[in-house]
């Protein structure tokens, strides 16, 4: 969790200010119980992304640096601890559930406490280190942001009657689709991870050499409509498709399409933010787990990327703006098209340290570095993904399993 | 489900006047979130207790007996069904909490809407079958009251913060504990059983003769302070008082103590409806299992007692009054005490049928029938049963390891 | 294990001779292999039969008693102990079938050390609760002598290739299959239980007064035939039919017919010790769970028996001879057939303890008094029981889903 | 399990005989039983270890190739076929055990048949893709022979009677242990991978460059003293030191040392193919996890070795001879010691596909590939690996937490 040093932001007392006001309107929908349901052991209830977020800033930044700061609650510490094994004991994850008290009331009360007292800090002068937990913390409850979201979705997806989170847009007029375009790269050494100057998370560096083959990479997403026909042509029941632990985990779980998609009156539907919404074949497919991107990729004759490939790739675009809730079909245009802001691109790449990587000394040491094991990077940013919280060198993770992010994927094949 | 039939209560619209109130006035400390959450999937969510006791008396009684009555929402019928598998599909019982729509607002709503509906069936002149299933309807509900009151303590209880469902009462001056007496009573062919002439569940007859031996039964519950002495002498680590299933539950669950015991500040606490509370030695123990009760009894030297002995000892005793929501010390005086009211005394009696019983036809049969397998019976009454639920007939079942009802013991031994 | 106390009989070093030569020739046609393998947890491997019974005999009645006598081998103790918690650890049961060493060899090599010891101590005058102990472990073989066959059965199901443990005999010719006739039994006070003069083991005591109504019992087991029926009228798709634990099993199983039936070529097959062998129509249905047992008394509108039913309608009944290792299609002739040595019989008493039933002190008492709890009664006795070992009194019991015995039912309903 | 493409060996039937006189040789100490159970779904019978490498060359090359071959027995076909999910069904994995029939010597009565008809096809002119897949199968059943040892050990290792697989050679007397030595490796674009010119698996190719960083790697492994101090300095219980999943490990297994370490009369001892022993000082740690030897590392200071740097620095080394049962203290001398024959060293590098790799057609294509996801590459080779099998671009794989194989550390760190 901690980052790489970089020069004091601009607006930092901003920065805050903008996504602690985001937190807020991201819990506007929310009922209390809504607030406080966990759907599943992998998922948190939004007041404890809520809460836990803030306790951040009250333990690591306020209580060691603010004089005469008084806690909200003692408990609260207690409570809202996450993984931090070295402070202290914490409720069990998958019980976190339990916790009708506080109250989402309590909570967004803890919270405007916490952000008077860091109105008064930030009025000051922070030295680098302080400054910079500060961004830090700004920067993991923009996570905790995307991780609400995809969180309320699963849980909503649990209830019969499919609630929405909020309002569909008006349907736009979608262009006709376009052919899948290749880009050619070179092969070479090319340099990635965070160079310095601006935020980045400690796995994102150091930038360092890597050699890359020649490769050529699809200008857009694969679509939904892409995966009915591999749905189609029995891409969930052909073995030879699929990773082994891959094809266990399909016949385990009965596998047979994206997380959300069900069949409803003889069309598939799938379950989102705005409700149960018919499947629309240009969008992005999303809610797929890395077995299932491997095994499209197989079927289609292609490959998943490398992180380094991707990267190289994106590493003059500029990220998209404002979340959508719901991916969207692709513009019209050339280039490389849906990088950022659609669905979290998976790669073929494990989640491992970059040469010379370590992580930070103390608490906020304990963060990426220990997930270095069983995971597989995304690239890109999704539908979900705060409005500057994407980069070319994020490196977002999770295990091959997963499939309530918004995760899809991109095509490649070697040059 | 099904009632032994009996003469048409009086006042039929009074009892279901009252027992609708009651559910009203339990729900009242509880919030949203309270209300939705599920601890376990033995328990359910309050809110669930009180849209499926509604749920029974729409779908049993309005629907088609009441001419026009609209249904308030039909997808409640897939929501709240309980185990009737005859009535189509249902929310799976582990994922009830998962339900954080519709909110405790709107199962209120629901209430109130039967309610008015219920108002006017029953200024009319209902056939005998109808008014028997309201009844039913009504002893229906206060089971669930029970279970209301004993699924929110154990919901509190995974809670650090230890909330209060109410506000403890002031302490009262405890008399002197006395030492337990055994009543005796001769052996002999009796009869028990229910005896038409009131509401009684289908388990509870045909009434029949039973043949009992001479047996003797304690006048009071066994304590606080003798189980203390039991966890002191080792009596959860001796494989020799326990059944073999007992001992494999002790071990697997680490148990050694009650369900809510915890050691804080030196001393045995205990949570409780009033959170967090020392334990009182002279109070009945209680949230044991039959496992510990009847490893209790070999480590005393004594028996549980069969329900025969328990209905027998109990034929004339006329059941105690409002729920006190914690058990209370036996109060002076001969006779025997704290045979209702206080905590459910398991009995060393599998939940059988009574000779000749069967159940009712049709849906409401699937009931008490199905459930006799596995599990023991206790008799009496708790701190939490609703007033006019108690009766000498009455049989309550459980698994033998389940701890969360306000369950304990009453000694017998041979004569 | 302790058995109610009875005068020495004639031939105990006969006795003891002949259990100990009939586990020997049980063991013939096994493989060291065969003899090691556990199928399930519930199951032990041949050899563990066979040594287990030795360490009973060295054990309790060698080494105390038999100045000077040598133990075979010093770790047996740990090995081959079962259940006992007082007499130190054990090797957990579920990871029996990891003892490939000591191999078959060395356990009957046991077996003859054992046998020659105990032939020195028979030549003597024995107490009274010596010669006890030895009867005692010469039941307990017998016991273990009929569950060596039931989990090598098992055992052999889980091989593809359908192992036969011995041939089949010659087909005999049926007779033509006759209806079901239900004997009368008046109701009153009847007495039950061991009563002295033979045999017996603790539960089946002391002899008592049971009140019993008026019932009706049939003349002959359920036949594989009749259960078909119950197949193809959907049985055990009906959950009406089912207990509510039983249904769960059924769901949670898959179970759609007895445990060893398969369907091979279009007709039913069984795996028997016999190997695969048609399932033959008059014979009687086995490998049936007690939910199974009850849900087909359920269908045919009739209902099982108590157990102190049963052993009033068996009580003047002389059990039948030597084991025939399949159940054989009932005989002609009047009065009730197929008491002993074809099948098990569920009833649907829980198995619990008689009045005044107490275990006996020490390492033998930890035996039948601690499963008193989740099991129900089975009389009668099975083509596994060795000679000898029924009578009228005997009380078997098992979980209500175990099936890997050869059990089947008897209907009985209320006159 | 495809090969790289070379030209033909010079002995191809000397080696399909020298490989299959080490099975018989190796199957020589163990009893019907020891070669049937199976102690963890992840190890396999020793039985089955015999067999199925046998079916390899009944199926892949007899059947197709060798006219007028009559299998040995058409059930096999079903009972021995491993993960072939493109051949038909097969034996469940965790059931393997169950197979006592066929029995040992059935087993090597096949293999003889095999061996004959092998003998046969031999003497012949075999076309390219046919000595290959001879090839193939003579090093897929020398993988299997490294299985059978650690797969019987672990066997062994449940019995606590702690059988000796063979007799411990006479102890040596080890020279003085000396300080690790790091050896520096400068970085650039190095080639790793199979070039083509004798036997390797599909996944050891193709060759291709990579991009090194200068580093340095220890000239010895890690020893057995030295994670004594690990664990004596509180290792296994310091959650900082561990990877996530790891740590969860660590707590849900109980794991406070290697696999078959336990505390004897004061002193470690470890459960080895000699039975069991002292803990020796200076030999290698062996059975340890991938997380065991990072969270080892990270305690050190150092770090595990990528598998380029391992095999970059190997380039030149010829492995060792014959497998010794049990890994040996470093000899002394200068350069990297103990890099092939002791213990299979875990690199921090997953197992993924090199640049353009792309698995066989058909059956013997499903093999390494699919299980590139969760694994961590080990290089050199072990005790257990038969001569001959070992090689600088061996990659080994095994999931993280996997402790039953001879698998241990070495030590690395950034120049």
């Amino acid at each position: 969790m901690d980052a790489i040093p970089a020069t004091p932001p601009a607006g930092l007392a901003q920065l805050y200010g903008t996504v602690r006001a985001t937190s807020r309107h991201l819990a506007g929908p929310l009922s209390d119980a809504d607030a406080t349901a966990q759907s599943m052991p992998d998922a948190s209830p939004a007041k404890w992304h809520l809460a836990h977020t803030t306790w951040f800033f009250e333990t690591m930044v306020l209580r060691p640096n603010l004089a005469g700061y008084a806690a909200f609650d003692d408990t609260f510490n207690f409570l809202f601890n996450s993984y931090y094994e070295t402070l202290g004991a914490r409720q069990p994850r998958p019980r976190r559930g339990m916790l009708t008290r506080p109250s989402l009331d309590s909570v967004m009360a803890y919270r405007a406490h916490v952000d008077r007292a860091m109105a008064e800090l930030l009025r000051r002068d922070l030295p680098p280190g302080l400054w910079e937990l500060v961004e830090l913390g700004c920067h993991h409850e923009q996570q905790h942001q995307e991780l609400l979201l995809t969180d309320i979705l699963h849980l909503f997806a649990q209830n019969p009657l499919c609630p929405a989170y909020s309002e569909a847009p008006p349907a736009m007029a979608a262009g006709a689709p376009r052919e899948t375009q290749y880009h050619s790269f070179d092969g070479g050494i090319v340099e990635i991870g965070h160079a310095g100057g601006g935020f980045a998370f400690d796995c994102e560096g150091p930038r360092h050499r890597v050699l890359v083959e020649p490769f050529r990479l699809a200008d857009r997403l694969v679509t939904n409509g892409e995966w009915m026909q591999f749905v189609a042509d029995g891409g969930y029941r052909d073995p030879l498709l699929w990773l082994s632990a891959g094809w266990a985990t399909v016949q385990a779980q009965g596998w047979d399409a994206p997380l959300y998609w069900r069949q409803h009156d003889g069309a598939w539907h799938s379950m989102t933010l705005h409700g149960l919404q018919p499947v629309r074949p240009d969008d992005p497919v999303t809610h797929i787990s890395y077995f299932e991107a491997d095994a499209f990729a197989s079927w289609a004759g292609k490959r998943l990327p490398g992180e380094a490939e991707w990267e190289h790739a994106a590493r003059d675009l500029a990220p998209d703006a404002a979340p959508a809730l719901r991916p969207r079909a692709a513009s019209g245009g050339a280039g490389l098209r849906q990088m950022f802001g659609e669905v979290w691109q998976w790669t073929r790449s494990p989640f491992t340290p970059y040469p010379r990587f370590r992580p930070a000394e103390g608490a906020v040491g304990e963060y990426n570095g220990k997930f270095m094991c069983g995971q597989f990077v995304l690239r890109g940013s999704s539908c979900a993904t705060p409005e500057g919280h994407s980069r070319p060198t994020y490196r977002n993770f999770f295990p091959p399993d997963a499939r309530w992010q918004f995760s899809g994927l991109r095509l490649a094949e070697d040059a």
